[in-house]
């Protein structure tokens, strides 16, 4: 019947019906519908200050709870008839409502609007999908933590430039991935404290004129704050982009662990091997098994970034209030947290799982000159200037390059034709063992640091558990 | 039972089964059996090439269609089940033509990999979708030309800065917009050609030991050209980024339109109507009557921006050839489609049905000083330098900002203060019409200009039905 | 000279000369001279640091203090000779540290590398530039108090999709974007906090062995913390990312007031002027008088939103650690902080300086029927359920639109034909100061709530300029 | 003295100056005078026309003619006082030209506005941009070809997921980025017809009451359209956006091969050695040689794409006609023109002086199972489908992992575990060289096809030639 005269919520004031593919065009149920639990937790929020301030009775408030209820069981079922006509997930649950209970349903909507409840709705949702995502972050980094204390006193080479550069640890290697997620950590936090503050109360654009009391639906639902201006209220999406933001920068974090694993599982590289429950194969090469999970990490990497500049592009210029433009908020977002979410449980499951080839990495770390800044803080220590010590050394690398030996094969006349200053202790210089323990500071490779690090994380964590 | 062992198109060398989650997270069937129809197309051509070469039997290649054909119809009937432990429509595809024909089902796979496999099956339907789209832009530019030469005499206000600039007329502004889409029809004309290029024989990334004939499946799927090298043919994306980009600039101009149809049904302008059935009304405000397609579309342009650098993000950096990554790029290629199209066909069914409100954009073009250019131009025409004139009617302007009147509301001796070369011939050039028809050149807007460009358009899209 | 051999900060190892091409390519002082001021504010504390652990000597200590605080002084002179050959500003910097002091000039560079020198230099830069762009906020938060304080009565209509709405005060709509600020400030100050932490110390890629002191070189420059991990130290750019994510919704808020002020400053609104002082005029048309400044800001959204994408992509799949695409970090950077700072600049000037028009605002709340809702919720405090309510209303605008009549120009007998709950009452809330008073809650637009809207701003500005 | 005064060009109506930060925040001719002399060139090619048909004099031509000679010289001699009260370029140089020749500099205004003098100085830019661009497309697809040619018989192992997939040709690796080139080529070539679209002649919005011939007018300045629509020309900004998605499509590619080359220069790899002119050493460990270009330029990638999300943001919604925002149209794409043409350049530079290493590529192609596929395909030649034969080699592959054999390496005994097919003459297809030569058919691997696709890209490349 509803698609023969116009809307049953707005229609009033209208002529004719909207044109069917428009209805479709425009409704928002499809994707919507998955705010049903937000949706049904503020309505709840709102009967009950509803109730408190004098607008519903108790026998009222009584059948709305009950009404509702019962219809999150049959969303929850598989039970619930979604309509397209209908719009969205809030005149959806509100018509069923009033088909249960009748006339009261009908009140439930005093004092408030579609564009307060929505905006409403969202920021519940965020603030619950922020609460998954931080504790997946927690699980990863509690995964690298174990590994790189296991890992605390392999050496593998130090890149600069995808050069070998210094020899490095592979813990302290693993932790630098920890300070990036821990950051991650931070700004979702800082994110969900933006996301956690109540529209509800600004009704349509301006306030409502019932007597309606906002503490108490913030406090029902837990909200740290009130939004203060109502035309604000209904428009402010900050709190999606910057979610897409830190979910971005979070990506991003992700496709460069994944770019590393996936070099790293090359049979050029060797460092490390992924179980095969992480891989998958060709259909058409027999031998191959591909680093699928990281592969596409890295590709879904874009998706987050185009999510961000949907949103922004979406408010770039919109006047106040709200406008339809808004409606195209929530898919974006949807997706960014499903993506980032599942991104971080893939490798959250996986990062325990890799197994470390310490054979190729050291073999890496031994070619490629990596101890050659050590041996130019030698003649430092011999009192040369370190600018003169990189030119010597530098000559000793060329001489190196063209003779096929990296320095610590050299012999000491070798080495001495660089350098008088050069002499038999040199060579402990020149191992790897040497360099990295000889970078024992905080924030340096030493395997002494990566276990003070590792031991700082945990406090980290620990104060996580301890803050819930 | 297939999840218990390794995946049946490639497990041989694998020793643990896939982990369920990952199975989920790296599946792409929930997306990509949208392909199957020309997933279907490509196979059947693939098998005949084959046959061709002595490869398949002609009984083989029997059963290969039917088989296929009927899986058509079960996949269009809705009766066919898919499956996600077998990762994406190919291997269901084959799985269950297998199933059905036995052996030789596994055969059709032959001299082909899913890598040239699945770039073969999106070129295709994205050729489709382009189709469809340069048949929305064709209806939607009809509907303009209708309507700008139904207005081709209807005086409005031009604006830049939205400052009242000079008159226009409503014919001339809609035919603007005419301009846009033709340039939107011709990037994707452009980028269909590069979209129709076959990458069917590059296999998995080096080409195939068997005797292929890649002019004849390029000849039976319609293709304009063979891509000329196997390990570019499985991992070029830039026909998606390309359609992306092009989608982008079209929903853009979308966007332009839509923010002028919502300023002009507004209250301040009310320049134009737009019918009932395009527009929505508000839950709370009865009198509400929300111009929702221009605003929702103006929104959805964010989501194509999204998907372009969405895109760009993905293939940026990817070494060769296929990564896993590219399974990345089909959601937002088919979201952008998707996008583009339904705005489209919104606009071109909406366009023929606006309203404008002739009475009040004539009103508008009175005032706001827009025939001030017309008086520079007159002054020049009585010899004086322009930038001279252009300060003459400045001081005219602003004395008639002082005494609210406009140009042609002043009296002679109220203009002869500002420079005597005014006579009493200057008051034909301060009317509307005196003013828009002065503009007869080609891209003016005098009503004569807007009749020779609705004549032009009419002339373009007979070539394009003509070229079919 | 150093044209003809290889760089003299690393040039031992190279058998020819950078070609001429690549080095003015790869050079990158053109714009980091830019950051001068951090590059030797960075220099003078690792000197005292080196000091104190007994690198340098007191005398070598002073020779560099008097060196770069002359260097300084050439550099704010104008008569720094900056040298591309030196490829940047470190380079620059140390080599005439060297010409001016000898051979202590390459002594500073010990323990450090130029990967944490950046990393630190741009820190320390944008650190300044947050707290430049934080006291732009609040001074254009303190324009707004101004004005919407004197703007708390005056009654405008607000606007959902564009079309009027409900009537809101001036004041409360100014206070919207107060609160989009405040935001802002927010999110740059947690921005700064994660900016402020400490790189140096990192080395090149792996720390340093020499007996470094972090915490006194952090305790010289003000910094927060100290980062963890020195391959994360040197890579890290989430700081710039994280920034230009800021500014983007800032821009995007500032683009969101600036569509506002060209459509009040329209011929069609009339709602404000906007001094000659911040418009600009036409070359061609005499009349016009162009907002420049809000379209132009309006224009510049674009730029910061490309340099988050910019950076994004920059960051996407870089292995650890420092790689040469991180050069491109400072342009984008640059850019999207003088944006941002200019563009709050602009309109910190100009938004106490607007002056509105208080009686096209009302006459335009008075059309549009913008008491609709007023009337819907008068008949809910009559008994009827609000859904009802909204659909007699709507009949009644439908009535009003034919006629041409708003609701408060209805008769009695016109109005009892929807309902006849309807009594003489009715006309007291049909009025605008009527509506806006009676949303006199929390976040609503009533001037009363205005009024202590400004106050809590007033506080909050007070807390800032005492937390200083 | 013009800062005290309002603007001259157009200040008639202006009661105060422009604010001196306005001025400088919204002048362009900082970055819009690199426009300089195509701006001269509208000018020369205008005033002929407005001779032509009787606006101008013959002898005001020729003053107007030789001052805007003159003040070519001028500019190029760096003796140009570019002044910001001045706004633009096109002011600063008709200033100029009245200072040189009188009252008849300001006739050259006649007929046209600032709107859309400065869209068809851009269009003639851009159109020289693309120009060399493609010319230095040319010039990197010359240096592939070169290289390609001299390497058809050199053996690398191909990669899927950087997994070792199937040997390929390293010349047929270097014919996939040839193809790339060639639909960059192909996309700018499309964008230049567009961009080549004469909007002079639009005046400020509406044409111009001047009897103009813009016919005249674009074969002087050699356009090959003339827009249709004045609205439209004033504003239309597609070609700058079409061009940064076109280059930012180019970057992309750019952004691959530099991904390649520098995992190809590592230690790792070792597959090519890049000359020491093209890459630069480390600050602090001597031993390093950093592949800087290539870095650089995959870094470099992210401007662009900045770019082109800046421009769709800024077009996002504008209605028509020319609004200030416009005004940030060129920065980025300069930006963008210049870094897509010098990253070319380098490229182009660079490639013909990679040194490949072909020793480590033929024993890198002969690890990692690289002829797997071969054997299945030889099973499929005994009779089996291709299915059964991939797990029979599934099954060898495992069994080489565990026994650390390849394929070639195990014994005809070995080999038969696996399927009793398998005879004496399977080693034949297990070669390298057997590998690639199999892949004997347009777009495959084989060293005869590598040589057959470098001839079609000559005769692509001599076609453009004589294009010319």
């Amino acid at each position: 019947m509803s698609s023969e005269k116009t809307n049953q919520s707005w229609g009033g004031r209208f002529s004719e019906p909207v044109d069917a593919f428009v209805a479709r065009f425009t409704a928002s149920v499809d994707f919507d519908k998955r705010l049903y639990k937000h949706d049904i937790m503020g309505s709840l929020a709102h009967a009950k200050m509803l109730t408190q301030v004098g607008v519903l009775s108790e026998p009222e408030l009584k059948a709305i709870e009950d009404g509702l209820t019962a219809i999150q069981q049959e969303i929850e079922a598989g039970e619930f008839d979604w309509r397209v006509d209908l719009e969205d997930v809030h005149m959806n649950i509100e018509a069923r409502l009033t088909e249960r209970i009748g006339i009261t349903g009908k009140k439930l909507h005093t004092g408030r609007s579609r564009n307060d409840q929505v905006a409403t709705d969202i920021r519940l949702w965020l603030r619950d999908e922020i609460d998954q995502i931080l504790a997946e972050i927690t699980r990863l980094q509690e995964g690298l933590l174990g590994l790189a204390e296991a890992e605390a006193d392999t050496v593998m080479p130090g890149f600069t430039h995808l050069q070998t550069a210094q020899p490095v640890t592979f813990g302290h290697h693993l932790m630098a991935w920890f300070e990036m997620l821990s950051r991650d950590y931070e700004r979702l936090v800082d994110c969900r404290k933006r996301t956690n503050s109540m529209p509800l109360g600004s009704a349509a654009l301006a306030g409502t004129t019932y007597p309606i009391d906002r503490a108490l639906t913030c406090e029902l639902l837990g909200f740290e704050a009130i939004s203060g201006n109502s035309l604000d209220g209904v428009s402010d999406r900050d709190f999606a982009i910057e979610f897409c933001a830190a979910a971005s920068i979070a990506m991003m974090h992700m496709s460069r662990f994944s770019e590393e694993l996936v070099m790293w599982a090359s049979a050029q590289f060797r460092f490390i091997d992924l179980p095969d429950r992480f891989c998958t194969g060709s259909s058409i090469m027999p031998q191959k098994k591909n680093p699928d999970v990281p592969e596409l990490i890295r590709g879904k990497t874009g998706r987050v970034f185009g999510a961000l500049v949907g949103l922004l592009t979406l408010m770039k210029g919109q006047p106040l209030a709200y406008n339809k433009d808004n409606q195209e908020d929530k898919e974006p977002l949807f997706d960014a947290a499903d993506t980032l979410r599942d991104s971080l449980r893939a490798f959250a499951d996986m990062v325990p799982a890799i197994k470390p080839r310490r054979e190729f990495m050291r073999e890496a770390a031994l070619r490629g000159f990596s101890t050659a800044t050590d041996l130019a803080d030698y003649l430092v220590g011999k009192g040369l200037p370190f600018r003169d010590c990189h030119e010597i050394v530098g000559l000793a690398v060329r001489y190196g390059v063209d003779q096929e030996k990296d320095l610590a094969e050299m012999s000491l006349e070798e080495l001495r034709q660089f350098s008088e200053h050069i002499t038999e202790d040199v060579f402990a210089v020149l191992t790897l063992e040497g360099s990295v323990n000889a970078r024992d500071h905080i924030g340096g490779t030493a395997p002494a640091q990566v276990r003070k690090a590792v031991a700082r994380g945990r406090e980290l964590i620990a104060a996580r558990y301890s803050n819930r």
